[in-house]
């Protein structure tokens, strides 16, 4: 087992679970197969484990310095980038007429995956420079294609996404910041933006901002906001840098973890000299950068998903090897202490932290397939699936992650909660992810104010069509004959609340059928990944459950009894939530400030 | 409102919910009355806001540093501790007669908890000095206390538990530190410690360690321990001090959080050199430790609880004033953006956080007022319900006020994440409660397996005669019928577990019975705390619900609204808890090191 994951769960995943191998029958994935795959993987891996996993905990401690002119990072981090950008991962997904790989979704999750667990803080270079080459391929006349894309593929220059301001936060209709329209048909931007990662480093020679602004005299709200690239250094026709664009770093923000990503206040116009190029129509800025944002929250997702598993492995690792007390039972204190993974709570640490982090990687490649199946697959039903799962791909993943570093701390005792261990960095990194891309909060009234009732509750089907299948599959299986039951009588709870909900916002009271939404949020998480569980605990029986190996034996072994962990214990929760969704429970909403 | 503390609630609980005027009943506290109580909380705040507060952020980014020689701390901990020292609060809880102002424990806790609130770090070195100066009078030789106690009170001296080894962390039966016996009645030590909190620094003259070892020679397990005082400069008959012992710092550790605190691995006895004093008899030093131990719980339930209400003050303030998005019902994006304390979600988590850390005041307080009881009144009833409780005391604070901090991060979204906001460090310093003075796991099974059927469960029964009190004192008030009503079935609920668990003890099924045992201290956690919601509620109302004041209309309506949230919210969540309790649910017991 490599310290970044269990190779021989993810390789089940991919092939087993999600069935990589069919991805061949897409005609742009029809020249790969499990060989290629295989080798993009391990080549991910080895760089994860050599250039990125090597500075983790250094990068903690020597985080970005802005000495008012420029900003250093350690030299680790350059090697790591060139080592990144050489492999090709940077252009993977695209063409091969634009140098890629025409790399599956699920793959590259896979391959990503690695990065973030060897190394969050390093790893975000890279993928938002991914993600703003994606808007510009996806949006960017062909003149902007050429003049960025080859530098953002290479590794000259990389990315950002610069949408929060100071005064505006999650609430992206009142962004201020301004565009002037220019004879040229260039604009000047001016205004300031927050908590831009990767606003300003010394890793590469150009970073090319996609910045989000409102043109002078434009509407309010989101439909007056456009989307401009806005260079740190302008670009010649050839691709060579001109002069330095009126683009300043106001100071770096000091986080608690990810340290290793700086986090900025940028002045964009601070002189009146700030050149922007407006991608696509004015007006549509928002809708473009949704494009990234929807991956951008799998991304986030799936980084907490392997931030979690990072812990888990760490935690399962020390409690393997630390001797110490015995049973409850015990009267003997002369005998040998035990190993603490043998104790029934370090266990149930274990086995939670399992659930949650194999859970959660399934669900990201789950929702990377559906990328594939859409937009290479061209298949409709998996978009709107994918459309309604994106709220709870992108919070399952950040909370439950965090609760598994936590307990991944609490795993190793004292040794847990100092830096000479690596599961409190986890801790510290994970923190960020119930926040960017969209607060929890934020995801939840997408969730349930908007993505649940798309197209007549389609998506809704579409999962519960896939439930069925999944427990039809599995019915015959023994093992798993309680879970499946216990399974089936929540999705009757469930389905009440989902039914409940929608009368009552039917019924027009928005507010107060909105108010719990983060309940339901967690609440239909929990039901998405039990499915999961069910679906990886019979499949794993399926293909393995005849093996006479005993390493099949186990691995299937591991995946029921997290099955019917989740199912248990966490599952079991939902009854709760459930009376609390369908009374539309004012508790929190009857709360006055005064009162506080 | 402070920003340590709501002065109205610590007001209202100190002597409206726990009657802290009666405690002059006392014949030790007859002096006291109210007017010297406020006297002394309100020196508290003063030092706490003016010499602790002040750098507890600075002494987060500047941690102690070891140069191989001599630890460094930042200035501002020296001038904290002068203070602190001068202000007679180290000594406050002793007699006259030995120079303190025999202060009761309910009220020192109130003093403790806003040092805790304002800087845990820096609040760690007189905290832990009071409890080691504690044990010494209780159990120290004339001689011994003659010798150390003046230096401990004064500020000259600190103190240390040095109880943790490398090797066997909460397994203290395994302990392996030796103790020879010398010719002049003194003993040479010889071990390593881990951990230890304040172990060096360079604020004090002299630093007090009181070391568990084992004397050559004796039983294995715990019953060959005994107690040590091994001070780092050997005293004088005078109080001056006398030679270097041969106790070295080996090196630091470094947390997480807590940072101000150092911590340490200790070397004794390296050079053959290292002194100790035996303190009471040989084999009973565990019992004069968790004497020691049991006020350190209280402590660690108590700084919980405060990391807590700090990070809930620190939300609510940014919560009141940040303007940020509209009601999910509103369509018109020109209206003015909302202060986010009027959205549900943040409500939600502003509400959380208040019932999790006022809930945890309350019952620092209520088992601070025991001691009271118990210590200084006589009351054996107390201390029997204090030593049932003290698991729960140190556990459910540790555990919410940690999620209380969590969600304080969340409602500040992005600036919570940084360190130019106060919360993220509230954060990392509360996530070291659950692991210290016992891990959750460690109380758990001290709870479920010792303290719940200790004297014939006699600690339940006054726990619930006590409950029952609330229930019909508050039988009649209309805003809380529907609370009570669940409440009560809830109780019928948690009687069964207890029942049941008890009945699987007897028939001799212990490691199933306490395989989950975490499961019930968070169960019997939110029990004791519902109750201590309701009777908040209730005497508010009855002392308060008349008031014409807005104010106190106010305080009783936010009393009202958190109890009905912990309990329909929180308590809704224990039947699932129940459910898995009674069948001795064997999911997590049942899982093999080999299928991980």
């Amino acid at each position: 087992m490599s310290k970044l994951i269990n190779n021989k769960d993810l390789s089940f995943l991919l092939y087993d679970v999600f069935n990589a191998n069919n991805l061949s029958d897409i005609p742009a994935y029809a020249d790969h197969d499990q060989t290629t795959y295989d080798s993009v993987i391990k080549t991910a891996q080895r760089i994860a484990e050599d250039y990125f996993a090597n500075h983790n905990s250094k990068a903690d401690e020597h985080e970005p310095q802005f000495d008012g002119e420029k900003v250093s990072t350690i030299p680790e981090v350059k090697e790591a980038w060139k080592h990144f950008s050489e492999s090709g991962l940077l252009n993977a997904r695209h063409s091969y007429d634009d140098g890629g790989m025409q790399l599956p979704a699920l793959i590259n999750s896979a391959c990503c995956g690695l990065f973030t667990s060897a190394n969050p803080g390093t790893a975000g270079y890279p993928f938002l420079t991914s993600a703003a080459a994606n808007v510009i391929q996806a949006f960017g006349s062909d003149e902007q294609k050429a003049k960025y894309l080859p530098g953002m593929f290479n590794g000259r220059f990389s990315g950002t996404m610069a949408l929060t301001e100071p005064d505006v936060g999650s609430s992206l209709g009142d962004l201020t910041t301004k565009a002037i329209p220019q004879e040229d048909g260039s604009y000047k931007l001016k205004g300031q933006k927050m908590y831009i990662s990767g606003g300003d480093q010394d890793i590469t020679e150009n970073i090319v901002h996609l910045v989000l602004a409102r043109v002078e005299g434009a509407n309010k709200g989101v439909k007056g906001i456009s989307l401009f690239i806005t260079p740190k250094f302008l670009v010649n026709d050839d691709g060579s840098l001109a002069e330095r664009n009126d683009v300043k770093l106001a100071g770096l923000l000091h986080k608690m973890g990810y340290r290793g990503t700086t986090s900025t206040v940028l002045s964009f116009g601070e002189e009146d000299n700030c050149t922007g190029y407006l991608i696509g129509e004015e007006g549509k800025g928002l809708g473009y950068m949704f494009k990234m944002m929807n991956e951008a929250r799998i991304g986030v997702g799936l980084g907490a998903a392997m931030i979690g598993y990072r812990g888990y492995l760490e935690s399962l690792d020390y409690a393997k090897n630390r001797p110490q007390g015995r049973k409850p039972s015990s009267k003997d204190s002369s005998s040998k202490p035990l190993n603490i993974v043998e104790h029934a709570d370090v266990k149930r640490m274990l086995l939670a932290q399992k659930s949650y982090v194999e859970g959660s990687l399934a669900l990201c490649l789950f929702a990377s397939r559906l990328v594939d199946e859409h937009e290479a697959g061209g298949h409709a039903d998996s978009g709107i699936l994918l459309d309604l799962l994106t709220p709870i791909v992108k919070s399952f993943p950040s909370s439950y992650g965090l609760k598994a570093n936590d307990y991944a701390i609490q795993v190793l005792g004292g040794a847990g909660y100092i830096r000479e261990y690596p599961v409190e960095q986890c801790y510290r990194d994970n923190r960020l992810n119930p926040i960017h891309e969209g607060t929890y909060g934020i995801q939840s009234l997408d969730l349930l104010g908007r993505k649940l009732w798309m197209k007549n509750s389609q998506g809704l089907q579409l999962l519960m069509e896939r439930v069925q299948n999944t427990l039809k599959q599995a019915k015959d299986l023994a093992s798993l004959a309680p879970q499946i039951k216990r399974y089936q009588q929540k999705l009757n709870v469930f389905s009440q609340v989902v039914m409940q909900l929608g009368q009552s916002l039917q019924s027009g009271k928005v507010d107060e059928t909105l108010a719990n939404s983060a309940l339901f949020l967690d609440m239909m998480g929990k039901m998405v990944v039990a499915w999961l569980w069910i679906e990886m605990a019979s499949v794993a029986q399926q293909k393995l459950g005849d093996s006479s190996n005993q390493e099949d034996q186990d691995f299937v072994a591991g995946k029921v009894q997290a099955c019917r962990y989740f199912i248990e214990w966490e599952l079991g929760e939902i009854e709760h939530q459930a009376e609390l969704l369908k009374s539309l429970d004012s508790t929190c909403a009857d709360m006055q400030e005064n009162w506080f």
